[in-house]
């Protein structure tokens, strides 16, 4: 008799509703704001620029559960569930008697969680008689889900992609040009916050938060068309907990419960998708979990940032959100995991911080990459940068197990994979990659809640 | 109720023997012939190249099932079963009748099928005291597998891949370096074979037959060193047929059984491994399915070439096998599907369409990328230009349904995904692609069995 190594669910056993952590939190996320009033924004507020159904998920704080709609569950059922594989080979090569779990998000149509969400709100924004969608995109792999929901939904999309992760990740906008979408660089010279910016700094590489601003600008100037965010947002992690949800099911096939939940930290997407599920247990059933956010060294929100009102974007156009953040003008480096290079924590996970329900860990670029190669070669999946920065942190507490002895049950999500990242892994092969250090003057001289 | 959309094997469900058609072939495969002598090659002529139980497994047509060895079944669960999907979205697209069902095979590691036969032949080159492996690789799919499956057992790897994909998808020799194989683009000027081409034509592209002549020429002059394959031979279509084994399995479960399967052809192998388990109950069982071979316009062996005996590389270093060929010196076209672009069908097909029991059709270029790009916008995963030739004459096939009325049960293989080869589809989307057409010409000035 061999071990089991992968866990699957059937059709019949897949989750029917999301999970909404809002319901069940004892201290409910602060209200975004209004920028100019200061006063707490209402669903009509947010309706001008995100889909209705959207926006009303993201201020319930009511229901713990929310129906999936039928026509979402239906394109769920193209790849769902996803594996949750037991990674006894990289067990073995570090030698821990932990048992480390992950939950493989990379089998997903365009590798990577995101499809999870950019399918509800391609959605709901056909159900409300939109005809376009706009997005921006770090690494691709949000724009490259949402340009494929969009095409499912029969939307036109919009993506403005960071310029870095452009040049570092071409192949990501042919993947949305494939399905159809249009995908511009951003700075990029077709909206007033781009200009802005190039005029500022005509050699500006771009960030989540720019290409915000312009995804922003496009929707709130272009009649019949809505915005989408593949992160930060709760509604997001709503949508997400589908990850979460179904592992939870998972690991009772497995016949254990995890001691820690580990994902990377960009926004929040994966981390919430992951990690809410069971911190629901925490919060009502009196679980002891521990939860780690990854986040890189180079982009130290969680573990250097302040909690404050703050913008979503660097222009100024989100409302003011409340969030642990390193100010919305921080320029975080070229790093390769372009999807964790964001100022600001989401709202829920903020104030989930300050709760003491979970923390953050920062990790080198290199202690990353030196992970997604040691679970390539044991596990046979070549991770995103991004995903790396989870490995990393599940291998350091495997390895705090091996000093104790411990037989801690790790779960991690391997949020994608990163065949389109092979450039990084060839220059970090060839030596030619660094770490990025933050110093406390790079965080002083950054903007919190003022343009 | 909705209708299930994918059929899983839970892993005590997976097949734990592979099937072997040769066995049950009523005319078995012309034996393999010494160049020389002529005479039939044994087990112990080729167990110089090749690991010795693959030998077996070679020539071996008294056994129907052979047992997957423990180890290797171990791998397999890292990813097995892989899923059967209903492809609902793209007969609705079509407007066709036929029930369409596809194995993706793109969410293994690496992404191909490829996978499945590289465990099994390091394992034996490991269990029998081999150190280094060698091989050859078109598109790059089984070079990364090769180097994947190498690590796992502790082997290492050199793969020489083609010189015109290497340029075409780089990420993939990245993909092979980390998991630490040295890679050299073929023809190279590290052997005999290789100087020898490139003195001919300095500006040679390469193409499988010269990159096979120099990883056996690596194997034959280096101690420790086995050459393996990933196609065209008999043990490899064995161990290919895990997938449909593993289909047929997931159609009981949907309550059905294709009356035509269909796969992509360049040596055979993700042919083969889906076919063969449905042949047998053609074989045996007086079943009636259609088996349908897709190559491409610019490589017709099927369709145009001649059954003979013919060398498997260009430099004639191989044993001589009988196959429809287009001869050892055929120069394909540099289309994308790097992986159709070989000269000679396997053994077992040759004879097998001798016999009628299955036939070809040869795919333009274009057309196979028009199928890969339907296909992505309707089921979410992006082909590898390979599979695309399944996916054409998958649609050619239901859009006859849809003439005829007839609802037939279609299943194909999707041998990869795409997301390595995104350059050939940004070159389709800006109008940069062609067709390319064999004349008789270029097909008579070519050698079969002779050097």
């Amino acid at each position: 008799m061999t071990k089991q190594k992968r866990f699957m669910l059937t059709e019949s056993e897949l989750p029917t509703q999301w999970y909404n952590i809002q319901a069940d939190m004892p201290n409910k996320p602060l209200p975004p704001l209004h920028p100019a009033t200061r006063q707490p924004l209402g669903v009509e507020d947010l309706a001008h620029i995100f889909p209705l159904e959207c926006c009303k998920q993201e201020l319930n704080t009511t229901d713990s559960f929310i129906d999936i709609p039928e026509e979402v569950l239906e394109k769920y059922k193209f790849y769902r569930s996803t594996p949750l594989v037991r990674a006894y080979e990289l067990e073995k090569a570090l030698g821990t008697p932990a048992h480390i779990y992950f939950k493989n998000e990379s089998v997903n149509p365009l590798g990577s969680h995101k499809i999870n969400s950019a399918l509800p709100q391609c959605y709901y924004a056909k159900q409300e008689g939109t005809t376009n969608v706009t997005t921006e995109t770090g690494a691709g792999q949000w724009g490259a889900a949402l340009s494929y929901a969009a095409s499912v939904f029969g939307l036109e999309a919009a993506v403005y992609q960071v310029k870095i992760s452009m040049q570092q990740k071409p192949y990501r906008s042919s993947i949305m040009r494939t399905f159809g979408a249009t995908v511009e660089g951003s700075p990029s010279m077709s909206t007033r916050a781009g200009k802005d910016i190039i005029t500022k700094n005509p050699m500006h590489m771009g960030s989540l938060g720019t290409a915000i601003s312009e995804a922003v600008e496009l929707a709130m100037t272009t009649p019949g068309c809505k915005y989408t965010l593949g992160s930060v947002l709760n509604h997001v992690a709503i949508h997400q907990s589908i990850i979460g949800l179904e592992a939870e099911k998972q690991m009772e096939k497995a016949g254990e419960y995890p001691d820690t939940v580990i994902a990377c930290f960009g926004g929040g997407s994966n981390f919430g998708g992951i990690a809410f599920p069971f911190m629901r247990h925490n919060i009502l059933d009196g679980k002891n979990t521990e939860f780690i956010a990854a986040e890189p060294e180079s982009c130290p929100k969680l573990t250097r940032g302040k909690f404050d009102y703050d913008f979503g974007d660097e222009a100024g156009l989100t409302p003011l959100l409340p969030m642990y953040t390193l100010g919305h003008d921080f320029r975080p480096a070229n790093i390769h995991a372009g999807g964790l290079r964001y100022h600001g924590a989401g709202m829920i996970v903020s104030q989930l911080i300050k709760d003491g329900y979970m923390h953050g860990v920062d990790i080198p670029q290199l202690e990353t990459f030196e992970a997604g190669i040691l679970f390539a070669r044991t596990e046979g999946i070549i991770p995103a940068p991004e995903s790396s920065h989870a490995i990393a942190a599940t291998i350091r507490e495997a390895l705090k197990c091996k000093q104790t002895g411990e037989e801690k049950v790790i779960l991690f999500n391997l949020s994608g994979h990163g065949l389109i990242d092979m450039t990084a892994y060839d220059q970090y092969i060839n030596g030619d990659l660094m770490n990025y250090q933050v110093t406390d003057e790079d965080i002083a001289k950054n903007h919190i809640g003022t343009v």
